[in-house]
């Protein structure tokens, strides 16, 4: 048994909060862990808080007040996957193996002290690291990690449980990060708007941020590009079925891209200031005091003043909850004619990396959407994706215009995949 | 301000689970937290779990295990009062003060590995100090510590967050150990049992020490041993009135003694060990396997051989929860002729300091029990204490008989109160 537990290759499997919300899933979850630890391998799980456990939190922090302190939410809410954690390596151990929880803490992820939304510093991954070569499964509460200064509980942010899982694949150098939710992979669009959409068998890094950026809830942006800078594949798998799931890998392990590989969707928020003067440092207060109140800004858009008064329009969207704390923190550095918001905007967008050799996407899009009456309020592009901001209400009209403008569906065949082996299966 | 902090003495407040179970009782602990801090006191509160907190996790355990690993359980049911302490903050901070969560680890509470009935061995309180220094009230997760060796999450057994404030009113020297819970006090009986028992203004801390042993739930028996040994004072008040509850003192400092103080009960299971050899180290084999096991072993009874065949009986009760593990470990141990078990004893005890200086109690306990009908299955005496145990049915009967006999009602007049002052308060 050492020798195996010496040689066998090191995997970290994540479950997401659907894989261990009842008793059942939980088992489920255990088994595939204990399944993968037969086959020789070192199994490091990071687990998420089960079902509805961390909005129940949440719920009871706003029961009792109603800013609650970010450090005290970070305590509360950092329980969640603790408990899972503790009731996995239950399961297992009944299964006939030994598992050991870990918290984020005495798992070594070590943090900044933004609280809520901290960042990972350093993985001091000696105490799993020590339990692997004891044989036992390692289960690590995700989300989560101690700040290296003041020694308090810090949690990731929604989805953080990703970016454990890929730290901790990074620095236990593991040969892949299985990520296990509740659908079969990564999709050309959300299969809830657009039924025919496709499970993608691969795609690059660079697309997958783009594409997490951009509403793709699968992946946690930061955990893409936490595994794009340390290259840990990341394997997208359904936690209830046995498919093949969806590779997420560096572009120069992927084959020949196609021209487009996805649309996706967010609801998002817009704020316009109008009226600002043009002088240099305006902008920089302005996204100062929204990084300082911890305000992800996602697109920003400026046009050069057009008219005598040298007055400038500043557009940018944001989290649809964070509009209350954006429009809070301008009222005082703002210096123009006012502040207008639209709580309702959505965005939509294209994304694929063969994009960039292949001019006119863009004139599709925007005459796609055209055609269909929709009205474009925002246009953003990067070298593999475009995205529009558009009315909320017209965003499952615009993903399924797109998709199917740009044959995604199903039943387009793949330059990668002649042999058909891997038939698209569709969540259901 | 900082004079204040630094001058202030400290008071710890440990507050139970039906203290803070609903939005408004955590607040209405939150507000006399902040009183007592606005009264000048350097203030550090222990919480338990809300409500059934503790129980809804052990049950979320035996969903997914039928005997779920000791270290593994420690993980999961310390998450309650983290939650307690985090949401607690929150209120504070509303109110306007300063409040810092603290695990028990981060508290300092070091505790051996003997997972869900850890001991403490140490309290590094400068955590506590550094943030009372910063005029912050400090919140600690009661019922955890971390074990010194191995750095695990370890809790120290149903009732532990008492523990946790004595130990922590020992290590902080305060003043006071004020234990608030949803009774008024310590009374002469349950109320449950007897309408008329008498709240006590004051006891000894021997007095509670048999109480606690011997069934009263108010205070739990290894705080009560921690601050007799300590000289930690500890205050019993009620978190939803504002009454004088009950002192638990040195008996330096207790007046004088009643001959008999209360009456309490428990509900238990009885293991006789039938036909053991009589010979050097059974006794120590059977109780030996008991402690390993984890099994408290309340009351022992063992009489001498009497027939020619040198055997010998051992009665002892355990908690009922605990009959099934003693019953496994003494199958392989015990040499003797079997096993009888009784799943459905009761205990009925009498405490009072004053015994010491009155004989003929026990006479009069025994008459009682036999004028009701009440068979005496064992008795065990200490300086201070009588108790009996009879049929659990019986339990009830026995108490208001005793209650009863020594005339320890509401109507009773104290020797050490003969002002009235302190009129006897019942909880509803």
């Amino acid at each position: 048994m050492p020798e195996m537990s010496v040689g066998g290759e090191t995997v970290v499997m994540k479950f997401g909060g659907t894989s261990v919300a009842s008793p059942d899933d939980l088992k489920r979850a255990a088994a595939r862990i204990v399944d993968a630890r037969e086959r020789g391998k070192q199994v490091v799980a990071v687990l998420s808080a089960r079902g509805k456990t961390t909005d129940d939190l949440v719920a009871a922090a706003y029961e009792i007040s109603p800013r609650p302190l970010a450090r005290e939410m970070d305590m509360l809410l950092s329980t969640g996957e603790r408990i899972s954690c503790a009731l996995c390596a239950m399961a297992i151990h009944d299964m006939g193996h030994s598992a050991i929880s870990l918290t984020g803490s005495q798992a070594g992820i070590v943090t900044d002290s933004s609280h809520t939304k901290a960042r990972i510093l350093d993985v001091r991954a000696d105490r799993i690291r020590g339990a692997l070569t004891e044989d036992r499964i390692v289960l690590v509460a995700g989300f989560q990690g101690v700040s290296g200064d003041s020694k308090d509980v810090t949690t990731l942010g929604r989805g953080g449980s990703d970016t454990t899982a890929v730290a901790l694949a990074a620095a236990l150098t593991a040969e892949v990060c299985e990520i296990y939710t509740d659908v079969a992979g990564v999709f050309s669009a959300d299969p809830r708007i657009v039924p025919g959409a496709r499970k993608l068998n691969q795609l690059s890094f660079d697309e997958m941020l783009e594409m997490s950026s951009s509403g793709a809830g699968v992946l946690q942006l930061r955990a893409v590009e936490y595994a794009r800078n340390h290259g840990v594949r990341i394997h997208c798998r359904s936690s209830f079925e046995d498919g093949p799931g969806t590779l997420v890998l560096g572009e120069d392990e992927t084959m020949e891209q196609p021209m487009v590989t996805a649309v996706t969707h967010a609801y998002e928020a817009r704020v316009t200031l109008t009226g600002l003067r043009d002088e240099p440092g305006v902008a920089g207060r302005v996204f100062g005091a929204l990084a300082d109140a911890n305000v992800n800004v996602d697109m920003i858009i400026q046009n050069e003043p057009i008219s005598d008064d040298q007055k400038a329009d500043l557009s940018f969207t944001v989290a649809r909850e964070d509009l209350e704390a954006a429009t809070d923190v301008l009222g005082p550095v703002e210096a123009g004619d006012g502040i207008e918001t639209d709580a309702e905007v959505g965005k939509v967008s294209i994304v694929g990396a063969g994009m960039r050799s292949h001019p006119g996407v863009a004139a599709k899009v925007f005459g796609t959407l055209g055609e269909h009456g929709i009205n474009i309020e925002m246009i953003s592009t990067s070298p593999i994706k475009i995205s529009c901001v558009i009315a909320g209400s017209q965003v499952p009209d615009a993903v399924t215009a797109i998709h199917e403008a740009f044959g995604l569906g199903a039943d387009a065949v793949r330059e990668e995949d002649p042999s058909g082996e891997h038939r698209p299966r569709v969540a259901p």
